[in-house]
């Protein structure tokens, strides 16, 4: 499978943008006209969940119908409108008259390790077709019916366009073994995402010896600075915690400035306790708001992706930078501040993907950053930091240009 | 240990360019004021590894003397002299108008483990400090007398320069179970990087969990196509093989078009035998070079280090190509031909960090890329590819600048 992908992606590597793009919109008709195929096999897989005695939410990510499958169907054409990462390139020339030149080209197979939303198989295998890599999707067992279908669309859309259709190739295998051996396709496998929950993403740090993309894990922070405008604070804290507390970029922690603490912390935690957010709250925040639970030491680094806050008391801009430094997850990070001297120290200091003074945590997404496309969001530092989009699945290669130039 | 190279990171990814600078300079002198320290310390491992029979090969690169020691003081001058990469950066503003920009930082804590060349134990030091990052260096056991004296200058140095001296650490322990630790302290180590043979490289990437830049293999080729400039390959051919046959850069096979065979083949083969390189061929090689040894499937796909090359008959570009992209390296390859359209061809189709129209592929390299300095060269595709300079020790930072902004 892997060696087939290997073919598929070098001729898709050697095709140029036009061919590509149309192969995406191909792909989009295909959706269309397999739509009821599509749409029964998640049918299956949804009463299957539910006799399961899956939770709601599950059963949310992983049911499909008309709008959704319209919706994936409209960023693929949105897709093809995107400019071509492919070739962008840059030169110069050494005194010895060699032309250096760095051009950007397809990372060439790309793995994706997933749990139970089907549209992350069409948006992956868009994304990878529009950077000219070929993708090896393993999404979750609960949605393999809908995946197969999905795939099998995605494959007649890429005959249709005259592309391999090995380019897109979905892992039946459920087993755990499977995904292991994924994991250790050296040679064939160029990177691999994983994405999904703190579970899946740490197996694949732990096992995988192909190069790996660590996404999404994200113990997000607000500190809310000294002399602070309390009601642009208060927008922040609502919106970073309560617009869609299951996403990674969602604020988990509260630090408050303790000159702020008095007005700020009663007012801001009534307000949200009273949107349904547990407070769990150092000894400081249960003086000011003794309703707060008491927050343990096993608060401080956690990702709730829940209507949970922790909130802390701190001492100034420092304090906040080494309790986010110490147990942040390294995804994004907010101040509220007035002081100019103090948000460029925290821009600094904190040590994230993401850095916001005077905004919320949730614009760490690749539409809000203006890159028209995501594959995920990052939270190492090699290669790819932060949300990424398409030339995040590109690499370089040097061309280098002679005349029979040898090294002395 | 790592606990402390973070902090020794946070600090120095605060400092200017000057100050890192002027710490280079002041390891420079203190490697001076240490030479004799350093270079006894040396010729005990020297005399070490003489009692354990160690190869000729093996002690020059262990060996330092006053020269080789004044070479890696000018390289520390020379990197103090290179431009800073830290603090480039771009940024663009959005509808909403939030103003991100994307600042180059450091990585963080690099760790290196690497064989017996004492020499790699002061670059990857001054590097690391050159791009603000904390380093922690697990040299080889046979060297770890000339390392410690090593290091114990560069802290003092950087004690001088009023820098954290746990920004350089040694590893000492010298068994496996260090090394495995090593590769396995996530959230500690941002990269690793292995430098030296093959089995060291696998055993890191297969057993790592922090992100690992794969370096150095490369069974590179040097294609003479059809109609090419005879003189033009035999030069770069000898060079490619015979300028330093121990390192990465190095050719290790020839592939020749059948048209050039009979004339060029006899000529270049036994140049190269006349210089001791011992040529193991295809049958077509052998019909045109009967002392060609027989090559067996073995070959095609190994690095020699040595004085030793394959050589193969091929029908043309797209078989030389395919030969590449199965038995390669994707290191560096090198197409010799006259025909614009087939060097375009193989500038495409080729998967490898660099691709080589008429010329060597001993130019991979740092320094004469005009990197100024090297760390390595990569053969992955993440992050880094090709020789690695001060930038690949680098990632960025989003700083997201608003004025209250929410997401809707």
């Amino acid at each position: 499978m892997a060696r087939r992908a290997r073919e598929a992606a070098y001729v898709l590597g050697s095709l140029g943008t036009a061919a590509r793009d149309r192969a995406l919109s191909e792909i989009s008709s295909a959706l269309a006209e397999e739509g009821e195929a599509i749409l029964s096999a998640n049918r299956e897989d949804v009463r299957e969940a539910e006799r399961e005695g899956r939770s709601s939410a599950f059963l949310r990510r992983l049911g499909l119908d008309e709008a959704k499958l319209r919706g994936i169907r409209e960023s693929l054409r949105e897709l093809s409108l995107l400019p071509d990462p492919l070739g962008e390139a840059e030169g110069w020339r050494r005194p010895n008259g060699l032309f250096i030149t760095r051009v950007r080209v397809p990372l060439g197979v790309v793995g994706m390790i997933y749990e139970s939303r089907p549209n992350v198989t069409v948006d992956a295998a868009g994304i990878g077709i529009k950077t000219g890599n070929a993708v090896i999707l393993r999404g979750g067992r609960e949605a393999l019916r809908s995946n197969r279908a999905l795939v099998a669309a995605i494959r007649k859309g890429l005959e249709r366009a005259g592309l391999p259709p090995d380019a897109v190739q979905l892992v039946e295998d459920p087993s755990r073994e499977g995904a292991l051996e994924m994991m250790r396709l050296t040679g064939y496998l160029d990177v691999l995402i994983p994405r999904g929950g703190e579970g899946l993403i740490r197996t694949v740090m732990e096992n995988a010896t192909v190069p790996v993309i660590e996404t999404g894990t994200g113990n997000c922070h607000v500190y809310v600075d000294e002399g602070a405008d309390e009601e642009m604070a208060l927008r922040i804290v609502m919106n970073a915690k309560l617009s869609n507390p299951a996403v990674c970029n969602a604020a988990e922690k509260l630090l408050c400035h303790r000159a702020l603490a008095p007005s700020f912390l009663p007012r801001a935690l009534s307000l949200l306790e009273e949107r349904g957010v547990e407070i769990r709250g150092c000894p400081e925040t249960r003086a000011v708001f003794p309703r707060a639970h008491p927050a343990s030491e096993e608060d401080w680094p956690r990702e709730y992706l829940d209507l949970i806050l922790g909130v802390k008391v701190v001492g100034g801009v420092e304090e906040a930078i080494a309790h986010i430094n110490r147990y942040g997850t390294r995804h994004s990070e907010a101040i509220v501040t007035r002081s100019y001297e103090r948000a460029l120290r925290f821009a600094r200091g904190v040590d994230a993907a993401c850095v916001y003074i005077n905004a919320s945590t949730r614009f760490t997404d690749g539409g809000e950053f203006g890159f028209g496309a995501e594959i995920g969001i990052s939270t190492q530092k090699l290669h790819a930091r932060g949300p990424m989009g398409l030339r995040e699945l590109t690499t370089w290669k040097y061309v280098v240009y002679g005349e029979g130039q040898v090294r002395e």
